[in-house]
């Protein structure tokens, strides 16, 4: 009872007023008629076939960032063919992960990606088509080409008077849960980012980011601001800021939201509206995570926990919900070309997947769509002159004596185990070699260092020299974000598409490594590949054949109105 | 009449008796006893519902070799979003691909394509898996991975009476035809699987490849055997033989078929049994197709004159057919890094598609499929730092007067008109110039022939000088077919994974032109990604959802056989 109260005020209030009002264009009015709360309210609605009714209750968008279907190969092959595969063993012989069992379960289609006038796109161009089903430029945050606010799935959700949330293991402001509430012209202002998600209401936030929500005051550590925010989040993190003034959203959010920062305090928590916020930025990664799992210590939730969480608090709304779940860091690893971390973050995703597919599969009323919104890295297994099997003896009755001699090394399954038993990602590799006083950043160390990480797999001293090597940036840019150091690390081929400063030591060790992986990468940025979408659940028949990332947008936002 | 008499005369003397003699195992005996063939003269059987009825007459495999996701991304963008794109337009306002078409109207699953023992698959194993059903070690024509010869859909379908078809722009005997009729350990074995492919009575043949089906004797250019093939072939081309052997194939074959070695000759081809051999090695690549298409001098027939030609013929016999058609130069051009040429091999093989699609649309009885094998050459268009746009104003009610300016460039459409523009494959541009005397192979002769054939994109003089650069030869075996000169062209990174000898200069050739197509490129060989089927007609529903190729070639069989 008290839930269906604070339902209907929120709906009352804020929610369905505030949807309504900003809905004041002549093709929104129309279809907010036909919306099932208009036509309840209208008594010239007579006849049912009149009032479309949504067949779904709810809808779940889960989004691997990066995860095209080169990497989709590897979370394939890792659960069928490795030895130490982590996916849990079905009652069937084969392991298999949760996203091909859903996929081969509903319903399979590929989604082309372009955003507006180019042929790749980037996370928030592509969030914000499949969030608002417009055609975006590159770098908007739920704007369509024209410069204009393109209203998003969840908003829609909202208007019609179900629950929302979103959920990423990287910052609550990055582009991929933006563009779903957040009308902002770049990706980076995820200090204004932050304002518009707290007055869109989303009754569910969970990830990192704290950076963004809080003062600028809170950078100095004798200040009041800095102590009292200390003891808000309770010592799960050491906080610091990134807004350029002194809003301080976590006390705005307060009348709305409980406020949560670290797992047990989220434990806790049985309704909407939450926001957790678990880290100053991105959560921990996948390899991270693991270690936390096995040693208990940990203040951050999994993907996993949040996301189980999320189903337990939106569920309890009548009207269902709409929520996106983020995997977010898989295409992290793949700018990184860190194919090793790539794999734990497919499989932390995975795990997400699986909950929520087994949460749905119990129901006929949640389509659950799963999907990503561009490839990373051009990554992939391939086969080389590098470690070439010894011929041996098959017989049948083709062979016979005859020897099997392949003329390549076509990617031993073993190296999926290797990939597997890395310890640190590039990326915490780097990290702890850049915290090393000056002195101390030799090769000799770096060495030492990438092969306790990487091991059974190993570099040389040539090669960690190699990583320390520098080339003039050809593409330096005075005062660019990520164009505007004159040297970068050296990269020896295709250099245009590595752009990511420092980062670029870790793609040349991916590349260094890749001939023991048998791993190629192709760039340090996105590709053009469709990628697939997998769906579940009723209305799942619609997200089939080849769409666009926009028709994903324009069919959940039809399905929710009941069209 | 003539035609029936002649499917039934060849059922009875070679093509239902060589099945069944083949076939004394007792799995595969059940399966015949429950083929229709069978039942009508089995009286014990009256009830309807214990005699399977094929709900399918006709089956026609289209594989785009090397055609991965990201390969298809390519094909899709172009025809959607260039100024140039020569994809038919239809009565709707977009123009679509064939595949597109045919995949959204049809239905779409995913195949992981890994052979046995391994993760990245080499076209032999898996065509071998497609054609079989069965697991296959690498590099194996028409052998399970345990050294046995193993039954293919075309001869299954030929036991059942239908006829069958096999079409290629590569060879003949190359390894994905090859896989379909042909049982050899080693694809490499093309002199033997020629002669398999005529014990095999495919009733349709066409290809290149005409080398591996006639006597050595014809190397010798004054022998009566030279001068007679010349005499058969009609000067189409000048033939020389690969054989080890004085087999005369095409006298073998003269009794069970026509022969024809040019497109005015298989035009006039009205029936079966045809072997049409229109190239020693292999036939044109799609850019020099669609040079002698403008031209009108040309001997060889398109991919599309062969497909028609084949089902043509093939439709004749009343209990339908078995037809695969691939378009086999994409992979060659993905080995190259030949962005160029692969774009027109994608359009090419769409061509055929089409033709294909549209003759099976006014039928109710004709399942079509389209896949791949593999991917080849992890291809991407991708983002980068080379030629980043001026920003510019968009308006709308969020940009307002503020620039639109991302921090790349994320592939400008004008690129996809450069990649049609492209004159010459790579493999030709470095043909002619090996063709050149010694002395005159020089960077600034290089320089000019490739920046003849790119334009409006080009190279500079010392690009020209760094294709020629050498690089001593990491992984040499003395020996080996591919690997056994001990220098290589000069490959700058991840080298393992570029292994066809001097073809490494248009690999560079292709890394080099990359930034100003937007292009990347992670190998010189095939990648993991699972690829897409997509199904139309009766039953494609069985193929949706995460398929491995031996599930698609299990199904097809099963299809056959009326389960």
């Amino acid at each position: 009872m008290r839930l269906a109260k604070f339902y209907s005020l929120m709906c009352l209030l804020a929610v369905c007023w505030s949807g309504y009002a900003e809905n004041l264009r002549g093709e929104e009015i129309a279809t907010e008629l036909e919306s099932p709360q208009q036509a309840i309210l209208d008594s010239s609605l007579t006849q049912a076939e009149s009032i479309p009714q949504p067949k779904i209750r709810n809808v779940i968008l889960m989004i691997g960032d990066g995860m095209g279907p080169q990497q989709l190969g590897l979370l394939f092959a890792y659960a069928r063919h490795a030895g130490s595969s982590q996916v849990p063993e079905k009652e069937t012989a084969e392991k298999v992960s949760a996203i091909e069992q859903l996929a081969t379960q509903g319903n399979v289609g590929i989604v082309r990606t372009n955003p507006h006038g180019a042929l790749v796109v980037d996370s928030a161009a592509a969030a914000t088509q499949l969030a608002t089903g417009a055609s975006a430029g590159s770098e908007m945050i739920g704007v369509d080409y024209k410069g204009n606010r393109a209203e998003t799935v969840l908003e829609v959700a909202r208007d019609s008077g179900k629950s929302t949330g979103l959920v990423s293991d990287t910052r609550m402001t990055h582009a991929t849960p933006a563009a779903f509430a957040a009308h902002q012209r770049h990706r980076s202002m995820e200090n204004e980012i932050a304002v518009d998600m707290l007055e869109n209401k989303v009754d569910v936030l969970m990830s990192g980011g704290l950076r963004h929500w809080v003062p600028q005051a809170v950078n100095k550590k004798d200040s009041a601001a800095y102590m009292a925010l200390v003891q808000m989040i309770g010592g799960a993190f050491d906080p610091y800021s990134k807004r350029e003034d002194n809003r301080n959203l976590l006390l705005e959010a307060r009348g709305d939201y409980q406020l949560v920062f670290d797992r047990s305090a989220l434990e806790k928590v049985t309704e909407a509206r939450v926001l957790g916020l678990f880290a100053n930025s991105e959560m921990l990664d996948a390899i991270g995570e693991r270690k936390t799992l096995a040693t208990g210590v940990r203040t951050e939730p999994t993907l996993v926990e949040m996301t189980k969480k999320s189903l337990e608090i939106l569920n309890k709304n009548p009207q269902g919900f709409f929520l996106m779940v983020e995997g977010g860091q898989i295409d992290w690893a793949g700018h990184n070309n860190d194919a090793g971390d790539m794999l734990w973050e497919l499989l932390q995703f995975d795990d997400a997947v699986r909950n929520v597919f087994e949460w749905a599969s119990k129901r006929d009323d949640t389509l659950v769509l799963v999907t990503a919104d561009h490839e990373t890295g051009s990554f992939g297994f391939s086969y080389s002159g590098y470690e070439i099997p010894e011929p041996q003896t098959l017989g049948g009755n083709v062979f016979g004596e005859e020897l099997f001699a392949p003329n390549f090394s076509y990617g031993p399954p073993h190296v999926l185990n290797a990939l597997a038993a890395q310890q640190k990602s590039y990326f915490e590799i780097f990290t702890e070699f850049d915290s090393l006083p000056t002195e101390e950043r030799t090769a000799e160390k770096l060495l030492a260092i990438v092969n306790e990480a990487v091991q059974p797999l190993s570099i040389t001293l040539a090669d960690a020299t190699e990583l320390l090597n520098r080339m003039a940036n050809q593409y330096y840019q005075k005062g660019h974000p990520y164009l505007g150091t004159p040297t970068l690390p050296q990269i020896p081929d295709q250099e245009a598409f590595f752009v990511y400063g420092e980062n670029l030591r870790m793609n040349r060790l991916g590349h260094i490594l890749g001939k023991q992986q048998a791993v190629v990468w192709g760039t340090g940025t996105h590709t053009s590949t469709p990628v697939m979408i997998a769906g579940f659940g009723p209305e799942s028949e619609r997200f089939t054949g080849i769409l666009h990332a926009t028709d994903v947008g324009k069919r959940m936002i039809e399905i929710i109105r009941g069209k």
